[in-house]
C-alpha cells in the first residue's frame, strides 16, 4: 500500500474556507496538487472539453483537492486516535456473565462513510457497523470507532480489505477480546449511453456486504457473531448474502466488465497513473494496474461529441405509442406527464457522478401529438451523458422538449450528487431539485401545482 | 451577536488527530480553551463529581473543544465561500419561462446540521432545505448552500434567527431573485428524574418548523413558496404547522419552563457566563441572560447524590402487578421481558445527552415473582440520571436487576449519543447498542437469541 510523506497535508480550503481552521497552507502550490491538476487538464482535453470555459477552469483544482482529501487516511494513525481514549471500566462485580469493560458486547451501528474504489477511482458509499468485546476492564470512546473507520475508508480501497484493515487495527488498538465489522457498500454503476437507452431498468448500483472478525469473532459461525447480527436486523442484512471472506471474486467494481480490447487514449491513461502517484500510491500495485483503463473508460462515457448522431440513430426512429396513463384532460387541452425518467450524469465541477430522475409535464392542444416515454427518456440521456450542471441540464431538457411539443412544458429534475458526499461536505442524505417552466407553466401556478402534486414521493434512487 | 477574534481558530485535534490536517496549533494553551476548561471543572464539582477520576479527567478539554468547534461559524465569512463559486449559466434561449441561470428554481433538500441553542447551550438538530431563484445568468455551486448554512448553524442560535440569517446571507451572497429556507429543528427535552418516573410517555423532543424568505419568497403566500413546498412534501412539512415568522413566542427551548424561583449555584452560574465569554459571546445579550440558569438546571438533573432516597420513595413502593404480555414459558422456568424502557442520560466524556431504550429479559423459576415494568423503568432512570457511559449503565442495570431476580438476566441498551453528532464526528444516523449477559444468558446462545429476536425493529427514539 502506498503512503504519503508525513508532514503537511491537505486541507479542504476551497475559496479560503478554512475547515476547522488553522494557518492557511499554500496547498495550491504543493507539487502533488499541481501534478493532479495537470493530469485532470489532460483528461478534460481528452473528453473534448474546452478547459478554459468558466465552469471547468477550477475543475482540476477541485478534483485534486477532493482526491487528496479522500485519501488523507494514508497519513493518519490509529494509535494517535485510540491512545488516550481508552477508559477504565469495571466488569461485573459479582455473578457469572459479561458486561461493562469485561466482555459486554458494544456495537456502533449505521456509520455513514465513503471510500474510493481502487479499481476505478470513483467513490463508493459505506454503511459501517462495528462491534467489539472489551477486555482488560477498559472501553474505548465510541466516536473513536468512527474515526478509526474513517482512517481506512479515506484511502483507495476494496470493501473486503477495508473491513479487514479496520478490524485488525481496532483489535490491536483497543486490545479487544474480539472485533466484528460489517460493511454495506454501494458502488455506482453508470451505464453508457447505449445501454441506458436499451435498458431503461439498468440497475444503477452494485452492492456488496462484507464482514471481518477477529478474536472471538474469527469464526463466522460463532454465537457472538449471531448476537451481533441479531442487533443489525432490519438493515437489509441477511447472513446468507454476506460475501464470503477471502472469496476469490476478483472485484466487485463494475468497471471489471469493461471490454478489455477496446483501446484507450494513452495520454489519458498516463495522466491517471500520474494521479495515483500523486496520491502516494504505486500504479504498479496489482490492484491498481487496470485502474487507469477503468477510470478513463468511465470518463469517456461522458465525451461530448458524436452524441447527436447517436441520438438520431437510437431515438428518432423510436416514436413509440403513447403510454396511456400519462394523460389528464384539462380544458380543451390535454395534460401529459412522464415521471421518473432515469438520469445519469457527471458533474463538471468535480468530475463526479450525479444521478436521479426527471419528471416532464406538458400540454398538447388538439392536433399536436404527444410523444412516447422512450423519446423523452432518450432526450434526458442525451443531455445527461456530458459534463453537466443540474441547472443547465434542466433548462436544456425543457427547451428541447418544448421545441416539438408546443412550448407549455415543465421539467423537474431530482438528483443525488456524489460531490455532496465524497468531499469535505459529507451530506449523505441531501439531494437537489431543479425546475424549468416554459409557456403556460411559467404564468399559471395552478398548472404547476397540478404537475408537482403527481410527482411521486420516493426520493431519487439512492445507493 | 458576539464575534471571535480573527486569526487562529480551533481545530478538532483530539489526541493528535488532525482533521483535514495542518500544522498542529497548541490550542490547548489558548486562553479561551483554558477558560472553558476551568469553568467545566467548576460545573463538575458542582455536580458532586470527582474531577480527578479517569473518565472525567479530559472532560473539561473535550467540552471546550466541542464548544469552540460548535461555534466556529462566528469566524467564517459567507463572502469567502460564495466568492469564486458563482458560475455563469444561461437562461432560456427562446420562449417564455424560467430555467437555468435565469429564474429556474434550485432546491437543496435534507441537509443535516446541528446548532447550539442559545437559551440552554445544548445542541439541536436541523434538517435544512434551501431554495433559490438564480438571477443574472449565474448559479452557485450546490455545496456552497450547505457550507453557508453551516456558518450560521455553528453559532449559539435560535431557529428563526438561523433561518433569517441564512436567508439574508444567501440572498446577498449569490445575488438571487429570492431565497427560501425551511428548517426542521429538534431540541432534546430531558425530563428530570421525578417527571421521567411519573410520566413514562414523556415526549423527549421539542420540534419546530421555521421558514424565512427573501425577494420573491418574501410573501409566504406567493406561488413560488407553493412550488418550493410542493417539492418538500413527505418530509412531515405541513404549511399549517409552520411557525409564524416574527411570532412573539419567547423561545422554543424547553428550559424556559424551568421554575425561575428555584435558586441555582452562583459559582456554577458564573462558570457558564465565563464560557459564553470564551466563545466570544456577550453574556448580557438579552437572549443569553438566562442561559447560565438554564444550563445549570439541565446539568443538575444529573447530580449524582440523593437519588437513592428518591429511588426508595418513588420506586420501591410501586411493585405493581406484572404486565401480562411479558411472559413466555421455557421449560420449567418462565421467561419475561420488558422492552423499550425509556433511557435518559448524560455522557460523562462530553457532558452531552444520550437517550434511547433499554430492553430487559430474565428467567424466573417457579416461586420467584417477576416484577412490574415500572420498577424496571425506575431502575433504568436511577442509573440514567448521572454522568454515565453506556457500557457502565448497561452493567449496572444488569447487576441491579439480577440481584433480586435470581441471576439470569440480559440487558440490551440502544441509544443515540449527541456526542456522535454535535462535534467533529457528525454521524447523524449512528447509534450504539450494548449488551450485558448474566447467568444462563452468558452460556446459553439459544436463550440470548430468543431474547434478541423479540427486540423491536424501531431504532431508538430520534429527534
Amino acid at each position: 500500500m502506498g503512503a504519503l510523506d508525513e508532514g503537511h497535508y491537505y486541507l479542504e480550503l476551497e475559496n479560503g474556507v478554512k475547515r476547522g481552521g488553522c494557518v492557511e497552507l499554500s496547498f495550491e502550490e504543493e507539487p502533488e496538487i499541481l501534478g493532479i491538476e495537470d493530469a485532470v487538464r489532460v483528461l478534460l482535453r481528452g473528453l473534448g472539453e474546452d478547459i478554459d470555459r468558466e465552469g471547468l477552469q477550477k475543475t482540476p483544482l477541485r478534483v485534486a483537492k477532493a482526491l487528496r482529501e479522500g485519501t488523507r487516511g494514508y497519513k493518519q494513525k490509529v494509535k494517535d486516535i485510540v491512545c488516550g481514549a481508552l477508559f477504565p471500566e469495571a466488569g461485573l462485580e459479582s455473578g457469572v456473565g459479561h458486561a461493562g469493560g469485561a466482555g459486554g458486547l458494544v456495537i456502533v451501528r449505521d456509520l455513514d462513510l465513503f471510500s474510493y474504489c481502487e479499481s476505478c477511482l470513483f467513490p463508493f458509499q459505506v454503511k459501517c457497523h462495528v462491534g467489539y468485546i472489551p477486555s482488560g476492564h477498559q472501553v474505548v470512546g465510541l466516536s473513536k470507532l468512527s474515526r478509526v473507520a474513517d482512517i481506512f475508508a479515506k484511502r483507495l480501497q476494496d470493501p473486503q480489505r477495508l473491513a479487514n484493515e479496520l478490524c485488525t487495527a481496532l483489535h490491536h488498538g483497543i486490545k479487544a477480546t474480539g472485533v466484528a465489522v460489517v460493511l454495506q457498500c454501494s458502488h455506482i454503476h453508470l451505464p453508457n449511453f447505449e445501454s441506458a437507452i436499451l435498458d431503461p431498468n439498468h440497475e444503477g448500483w452494485v452492492k456488496i456486504l462484507v464482514t471481518s472478525g477477529s478474536g472471538v469473532f474469527e469464526d463466522e459461525k460463532s454465537d457472538t457473531w449471531t448476537d451481533f447480527l441479531s442487533l443489525l436486523r432490519f438493515r437489509d442484512i441477511n447472513v446468507d448474502n454476506i460475501h464470503s471472506r477471502g472469496s476469490s471474486d476478483k472485484s466487485w467494481c463494475p468497471s471489471h466488465a469493461f471490454c478489455k480490447t477496446e483501446p484507450a487514449n494513452k495520454v489519458m491513461l498516463n495522466a491517471v497513473a500520474s494521479i495515483l502517484c500523486s496520491l502516494g500510491e504505486d500504479p504498479l500495485r496489482k490492484e491498481l494496474i487496470e485502474t487507469p483503463v477503468h477510470f478513463v473508460k468511465w470518463l469517456m462515457k461522458f465525451k461530448n461529441t458524436n452524441l447527436d448522431m447517436k441520438l438520431n440513430g437510437f431515438v428518432l426512429n423510436r416514436r413509440d405509442p403513447l403510454t396511456s396513463n400519462g394523460r389528464l384532460d384539462h380544458n380543451e387541452e390535454h395534460f401529459y406527464s412522464e415521471l421518473n425518467l432515469s438520469l445519469w450524469s457527471q458533474c463538471e465541477h468535480h468530475l463526479l457522478p450525479f444521478h436521479g430522475v426527471v419528471h416532464i409535464g406538458y400540454y398538447c392542444s388538439n392536433g399536436v401529438n404527444p410523444v412516447g416515454r422512450s423519446l423523452l427518456q432518450s432526450i434526458v440521456h442525451f443531455y445527461g451523458f456530458k459534463l453537466q450542471v443540474q441547472e443547465r441540464l434542466t433548462r436544456q431538457i425543457a427547451e428541447t422538449v418544448s421545441s416539438f411539443l408546443g412550448g407549455d412544458v415543465m421539467v423537474v429534475v431530482e438528483a443525488n450528487h456524489t460531490c455532496m458526499i465524497a468531499r469535505g461536505i459529507e451530506k449523505f442524505g441531501s439531494n437537489t431539485a431543479t425546475i424549468g417552466v416554459l409557456g403556460r407553466f411559467s404564468t399559471d401556478p395552478v398548472a404547476r401545482a397540478k404537475f408537482l402534486q403527481i410527482i411521486p414521493s420516493s426520493s431519487p434512487a439512492q445507493g
